[in-house]
């Protein structure tokens, strides 16, 4: 919670929100008109917006903070750097150098312990390359679209809110003349442009006369884009795909196989870590909006009538910080709640979806987030999607603000219907009944024998039209066959169609009493999605620090576990009297698997443990002449308190092991083990 | 070595061989015309692939091998399978399911065991999106194409030599009433079809008429078809790129980077593990030719003028089955050698490429191929991409005859200098000088306030374009100067060029004496590449086993650590007295992280264990109710020998992880605890 002053100050902001989100509640009591609603919400949105900024500017900042810096390390030290550079380099597409690569794989392996293997969940890697027709069953052809506008002349093509709010803010910045009814009309455009539809962007370049800031040339209305990456499978170049833009579909596509593994019991999850490609207009802001990226999503498919999860209790007490629909109307802060409470008061909609909020908590903190910059904010209803019931998404603080790295939605049984509607496919499950029920089911009865005489060679064709039918068009076939004593069929055989007459000898429809012991039924889908690129951003800036007293010394205090490497082995000096020391630490740091960096070269050993620091090395090891004696020693650093304690070599492997890995801290070890001291330089 | 019987019958086949191989030499060494050898060269494969599948034909079979098996086992346990099957499935895409996901990423974590940890490489992930000029300098975008044909009236498209395969062998089975004169010239064309040019295939599509198979239409002349998928980045649609066809690519563009990262010295390797993408025309024979893949590639830098490798004494001694291009000439088999003596002996180029060879021998071996149906082919002079100096394939025998599943090749520097010459960057490592010698080079002096005060706004721009000569061209502005005592310098200045006068006041050109320390060089690449779906494929194939007298039983005899799940864990019955102790083998388990699957369905002990072995599970857990007495026990089976042990429940966890980790093997364990016996049924 902040200072009294400061809520002071935000209070105005708050009761502004709240004006405004209790006009979006009486308006929707009212049944009022969508459009009405709809301006309303954005006004909503823009104060929203502008809380969140006042918050933000009031917020204690972290003291040193310099995102400059930051990016300089990343590039100078290749955590990650832009793809072809020695070509012009593709803005939003990254290579990851070492550092980076083993930053993120580390933390994908911890991802795939914490929810794969600790929650048993099918594992499944499905094609990037999809078809057309996959991704309009899904919808993405249609509505995965950003708008942009084109000069008119040239073709250049910008995002129209980009455009916008840069005009905007140039307008703003150089006309120093400008009325003040006028700049705040501006400034009113900038706070509701995330909610502009295409035609208000239109009409705000129009009446500003915004032109393509390369040429000064009109702008086209806004067109719709689709942010995917078009591409074609074979060789004629007619059959049509796409990039994947998430890892889900396939998982979906493969429901059937994964029930079927799962021995058609529900529930289960399955998970998938893959890349997905998404053709931004204009990508900025680093590794939060790339073209190419890697994502860890899970859907667990599960009854919708039973939304508990077995697990719950173990975690009902975690406290996390919500930031519901309700509070973001009411113009209230993101609040700490147990999740047990949240869920029994039904500000979180189900165990499950509550107990993967937890889950992500958990990872998220493990892998070296903040938790005081974690905040779960519930989608507010005009930001869902129309399918989904509930939606927290994880966001983290970072100077490019609150940032979206992991999505919790509940998505109903939007995805699994839709493909089987174009499909035709039963993507299903079976539920037992507590209860058999006995129901009355209409079926037909046909004398294969009589039409196979009849229709010969499209005797076939006939039967499987009526097997198809489902119960209702059945009814209508009872009704007809009882009204004239025959039914007209009409099928398709090789490519032309044709009727055939079936009489009350070939075909009959009755009632059936049948005994059901199991209920067919379409599951809900919880889908967890983390972005990883995103998260390895968020672990890097919040890992950033610069020393006490020397800020021109910046380190990287990552959790030892993600480190990319686990630890740094100095020679004191280049003497070759050193050599086989090294080479002994080294044997026992390999038969842990813990990864290590010799750095052997000149320059003093705290300049050696400053470049170590850098890229966030946790542990140093150093080998000095006092390490010849029997028993051999060197002297161990912990790289964030810069603390030092001396032991034998043959004990670093097990003391780095379970420092790493979370069985000992540093407190502890440091009271194990005598202290070792000497000045850095 | 085959027997007796078997060699004389090859014989005869083997001279040919070397007879055409001979001539080959021959003509090389005659410098006959290009095409002259060309021609032969196709004779000689065309043999060879005779003698191959004569080799084949007669080699002892595996007793019980049948494809459509094991293809309906991966099928039904979801290893892989067609990706979008619901609609309708996409050729050459497959989707892995838990089994398969599992036994994948198992041997990608033992490949970055084997080589990126045990040899220090720099891991990279690069973008698979791949801007058009990459691959231009690359060679792909006018090298990497297969041929094909068109209907002439559809446009559907065949490769052009499955086409003529498929029209052959129709003619072939069909028309019985073939002369025997034209049968030996249809089987002369599928024998030499491998090393056809596009005339040579349009030449015998023309002889023989060859229609489409579909429309029996006429076919247009072979064509170039790009096995890059292309697509474009950004919203304008001019911007084109393709999906990488290897990682490859990626790895040379950071060249510097890495270099810098590695602190300017080589020899380094740098890896890469990520998805390759070829648009084969009509792939088939399942995880062999796909359009979507896993790959994993080591590119090693070096001094072209040292390519010994430190480490290679501590594998010369390896015998590898090599089949040298010296004996493929000769019509000969492989044969087993030491890598020492294959170096030695210039059979393998250098130590660094032989060492890589024993490398991939012992990961391959490790993941479950077979040493006994793994052979390293060398390229032959012509089917070398023409800037390779040696390049060996580790190919495996399966039910598809011998697959390419490794290529290991020294490149040269060529992808260095083609990516250097198309960015004018230098893409080069400075060599430290044994001695440091004296030289003349040729500067230019600038007078870069004179300049600045003359040009003003484009003084930049001239001194950059001066500064940006090398020496040759120096050389010549020298001569100018000297000449006319002014040069004319063009620069282009916001897009266009213009002309500026630079006299000998504003620039002097001056040979100076230098001393080199360093010598600046283009390192050689030594590349081990992997397929990782194909050697999937062929350890399945490999692993695949019947049951001795019940053929009907097959099963996976997967070496335990790539095994997809470690431990079945079976409760003799459905009673519930015996869940307590099923939960204490699974507490166990999992503190040594060991996969496991408990299978507490109905059928009978028996049923359930060959349900576990179809899938490769190595070790089985049976608890029943002899397990309740103090201290709790279980038993414990190995799969491939169905043999069973009885041990506390303590000490399964480690007995179990020393299995899979290979330090203590079956027949050890199996001494040191009492044998269960129990009928499995």
């Amino acid at each position: 919670m902040a200072s009294v002053e400061v809520e002071t100050e935000l209070a105005p902001y708050r009761a502004a929100v709240k004006e405004i989100g209790d006009k979006v509640r009486q308006l929707k009591l009212d049944k009022a008109d969508e459009n009405d609603i709809k301006r309303v919400v954005n006004e909503l949105k823009a104060r929203k917006k502008v809380l969140e900024d006042k918050e933000l500017e009031l917020a204690p900042k972290a003291p040193s903070f310099d995102r400059v810096k930051l990016e300089d390390l990343l590039k100078r030290r290749f955590f990650y750097d832009q793809s072809f550079a020695i070509y012009g380099g593709i803005s939003g597409l990254y290579d990851y150098g070492p550092m980076g690569c083993a930053l993120k794989s580390n933390m994908i392996q911890i991802w795939r312990r914490h929810f794969i293997l600790e929650e048993s969940m099918l594992e499944v890697e499905c094609s990037a390359l999809t078809p057309e027709n996959v991704l309009k069953a899904s919808g993405h052809v249609e509505r995965f679209v950003d708008w942009m506008v084109k000069d008119e002349k040239t073709g250049d093509c910008f995002r129209a809110d980009h455009l916008i709010k840069n005009s905007v803010e140039e307008i703003l910045s150089k006309d120093k003349k400008l009325s003040k009814e006028k700049r705040d009309e501006l400034e009113d455009v900038l706070v509701k442009l995330d909610g502009f539809t295409s035609e208000e962007m239109h009409d705000t370049i129009k009446k500003y006369g915004f032109k393509s800031p390369i040429t000064k040339n009109n702008l086209t209305e806004p067109v719709a884009f689709n942010l995917m990456f078009p591409t074609q499978i074979g060789p004629t170049g007619d059959f049509k795909a796409f990039l994947r833009p998430e890892t889900a579909q396939g998982i979906f596509i493969n429901f059937k196989r994964l029930l079927e593994f799962n021995q058609g019991r529900l529930p289960f999850a399955a998970a998938q870590v893959g890349s997905g490609f998404r053709n931004e207009i204009s990508p900025r802001q680093g590794l939060i909006r790339v073209r190419e990226f890697t994502m860890c999503e899970i859907e667990h498919f599960l009854d919708p009538a039973d939304k508990d999860h077995p697990r719950f209790s173990s975690v009902a007490d975690l406290e996390l910080n919500l930031f519901s629909a309700c509070d973001q109307m009411d113009g209230k802060g993101a609040k700490k709640m147990k999740i047990g409470d949240a869920v029994k008061n039904k500000v979180v909609d189900n165990e499950t979806l509550g107990y993967y909020m937890t889950r992500t908590y958990l990872f998220l903190v493990n892998v070296g987030v903040d938790p005081n910059r974690l905040r779960f904010r519930q989608h507010m209803a005009n930001e869902m999607a129309h399918y989904a019931k509930d939606c927290w998404d994880a966001e983290c603080l970072t100077s490019y603000g609150w940032i979206e790295c992991v999505g919790n939605a509940d998505r109903s049984c939007y995805d699994l219907q839709a493909h089987a509607k174009a499909t035709n496919q039963r993507l299903t499950a079976e539920k037992k009944l507590a209860e058999p029920v006995q129901i009355t089911v209409t079926k037909a009865h046909l004398n294969k024998q009589a039409i196979g005489k009849k229709f010969r060679g499209d005797a076939k064709a006939v039967t499987q039209e009526i097997e198809s039918l489902d119960e209702s068009e059945l009814q209508k076939v009872g009704e007809k066959l009882k009204a004239d004593g025959k039914y007209d069929v009409t099928v398709e055989v090789k490519g032309e169609k044709k009727t055939f007459t079936l009489t009350s000898d070939e075909l009959t429809v009755k009632q059936v009493e049948e005994v059901k012991h199991v209920q067919e039924i379409v599951p809900s889908v919880v889908e967890p999605s983390f972005g990883i690129g995103r998260i390895m951003y968020v672990v890097l800036e919040h890992a950033f620090r610069a020393r006490e007293g020397d800020e021109q010394r910046n380190y990287l205090e990552l959790p030892a576990i993600v480190a990319p490497i686990k630890c740094s082995l100095l020679p004191i000096s280049a003497n070759e009297k050193l050599n086989p020391l090294i080479e002994e630490v080294r044997r026992e740091l390999g038969r842990y698997e813990l990864s290590h960096k010799v750095d052997d070269s000149a320059g003093s050993i705290g300049r050696r443990y400053a470049r170590t620091d850098e890229i966030g090395i946790p542990f140093g090891i150093t080998v000095d002449f006092e390490s010849e004696k029997q028993p051999h020693t060197a002297t161990l650093r912990h790289a964030p308190t810069m603390q030092q304690i001396r032991l034998e070599i043959s004990q670093i492997g097990q003391v780095v092991s379970d420092l790493v890995n979370n069985r000992r801290d540093w407190a502890q070890v440091s009271k194990e083990f005598p202290a070792f001291t000497a000045a850095e330089n």
